[in-house]
């Protein structure tokens, strides 16, 4: 498999620029105090719609043909890549149907309706669903993440790491579908291979973790064991992602719903601001001492989205 | 009265810069076109010790004397001046004492005691305490908002706003003793007068509102209308920041524990992005309708300082 290059990237970065937030990168000095080392935060919970998922969305939508544009696009979501093409599409006058679980986080459905998109609930398999809608209308389907125009995008997440810190030593990436680790993790192995990539899923939702140890892309029930990270309850791994995953990513760490809950805790004590589950996950590593962080070294943690509900982020703590 | 001019801030922002953060400025497509206008909030709860007042009290320890850096300082605060002036003297190896309210929020009084200075919780006055232990031991008094040199300080955002922002039509700024205000005031009025200054207090605390109307500057009991606002709590209006506000604030807007509640709650779900109350009253203008904003016109919010205990917080909602 042909894996993309730094250009192609920066083409990437290039072509979305003008709709996404640059974000900011952080760091709390007691934590580094804490942990002898420096930890920076890349605050990508402030990109548009709440997460990162925009930056694969509006690539994904630029590489459209005109008749694919018209006749619209429906995807699957459990809500950040909802909002995003809901978002995304609304840029471009792009008709969108957005399949989520009739469970999924009432802010999430709400904002994907604010963006424009159509939401269909369902407590069926997303998606068949969606297959037999998009057969029906003639749309065209927008992968959340087995996508190399997704990969792509959420890849321009590194580019901007790698501006504002030249001397990482680790890198940590929460994994749900893997689109958002295998983009980041291709560009900071391709420009330094000494990078440590960490990987982090959810004891409950850890398809990636367990279709490493068999060697090939795996599905997984996510309705046994819930995930309150619900951005990383892939019910499978993506073809491309696992490939990306294979090559780029060093270790991956699973993580218990507790240690997330503590982990949104600190970080919002910390760094006032509001990650989700799937963001806080990537911190436990190190608030965990779940891997061995040489003393002063470099880390960055990617806190990937920001998109809970207040009333249940009362309810966690 | 001589008024500082932009070369003093200039000056100021260069001694102190290597200690401080520069924080960065976001905003949301959400709220803009819900208020058809652009509205921009500067994010300095994520400065050092989580609030602006560390810009004033680097700089006040900067022009300390050695004799006075030997013998130590002694403030007095609620807690974001307090955990300042000890994280500060920190870094210069100065001794530092703390008189604050005995009840004071416990998570400023436990970041005070961890960056290594002593606090003294009071039920009495605290400007009394703090006088008899200053004379007692020949400490030198760090005022929290009434001097040249921490007004200098904290107008160093109003800088850091301009280079960001070259078109702001209104400043948004909470007011407690008015320090921030007065720098941050000075700063966009001496560089585009046509700047509208707007300055926030709650109606429980609003003791420069009263120094305006009756010309002088004011006492006030704080202890008798409490407000969630501690950071904006003063007992009194500075001499000095009493001129700076008569001379460059344009309106001062009361506003109420419910608004500053409603506002948090807004800015933690839309920006992601944890303000204390302080902070959050000066967005209450624009999300109540309190004055007029003109269409397409760009708004800056200072967001000061994000110093809540969660548990505080999860109360409040």
């Amino acid at each position: 498999m042909k894996f993309p290059s730094i250009d192609d990237f920066n083409n990437t970065l290039s072509d979305i620029n003008k709709y996404i937030h640059k974000t900011p990168i952080v760091s709390s000095s007691s934590l580094n105090k804490i942990y002898n080392s420096n930890i920076f935060f890349k605050l990508e919970l402030f990109q548009k719609t709440g997460s990162f998922k925009t930056r694969g969305a509006i690539n994904k939508l630029l590489k459209l043909s005109d008749l694919e544009r018209n006749k619209g696009v429906i995807t699957i979501s459990a809500g950040n890549h909802a909002q995003a093409i809901s978002w995304a599409c609304s840029q471009f006058n792009i008709k969108s149907k957005i399949v989520m679980p009739f469970d999924a986080s009432p802010s999430k459905v709400e904002a994907t309706k604010s963006y424009g998109g159509e939401v269909i609930l369902t407590k069926n398999s997303m998606m068949d669903e969606c297959n037999d809608i998009k057969e029906r209308e003639g749309l065209t389907f927008v992968h959340p993440f087995d996508d190399i125009d997704i990969i792509l995008g959420q890849g321009t997440v590194g580019l901007e790491i790698i501006e504002k810190l030249n001397n990482i030593d680790y890198a940590f990436i929460s994994i749900g579908g893997g689109g958002l680790i295998s983009g980041i993790a291709c560009v900071l192995k391709s420009i330094n291979p000494k990078i440590k990539i960490i990987g982090v899923e959810p004891i409950n939702s850890n398809v990636m973790t367990k279709s490493i140890s068999s060697n090939k892309p795996e599905t997984f029930d996510t309705n046994i064991n819930k995930t309150i990270a619900d951005g990383l309850a892939a019910p499978f791994a993506g073809n491309l992602t696992f490939e990306f995953v294979k090559k780029y990513v060093d270790e991956i760490i699973n993580v218990s719903e507790n240690e997330m809950i503590e982990s949104m805790r600190v970080i919002i004590e910390r760094l006032k601001v509001i990650p989700e589950a799937a963001a806080s996950a990537c911190f436990v590593p190190i608030l965990k001492n779940k891997l061995s962080i040489k003393k002063n070294t470099n880390s960055i943690i990617v806190l990937c989205g920001g998109n809970i509900d207040l009333d249940k982020l009362k309810k966690l703590f």
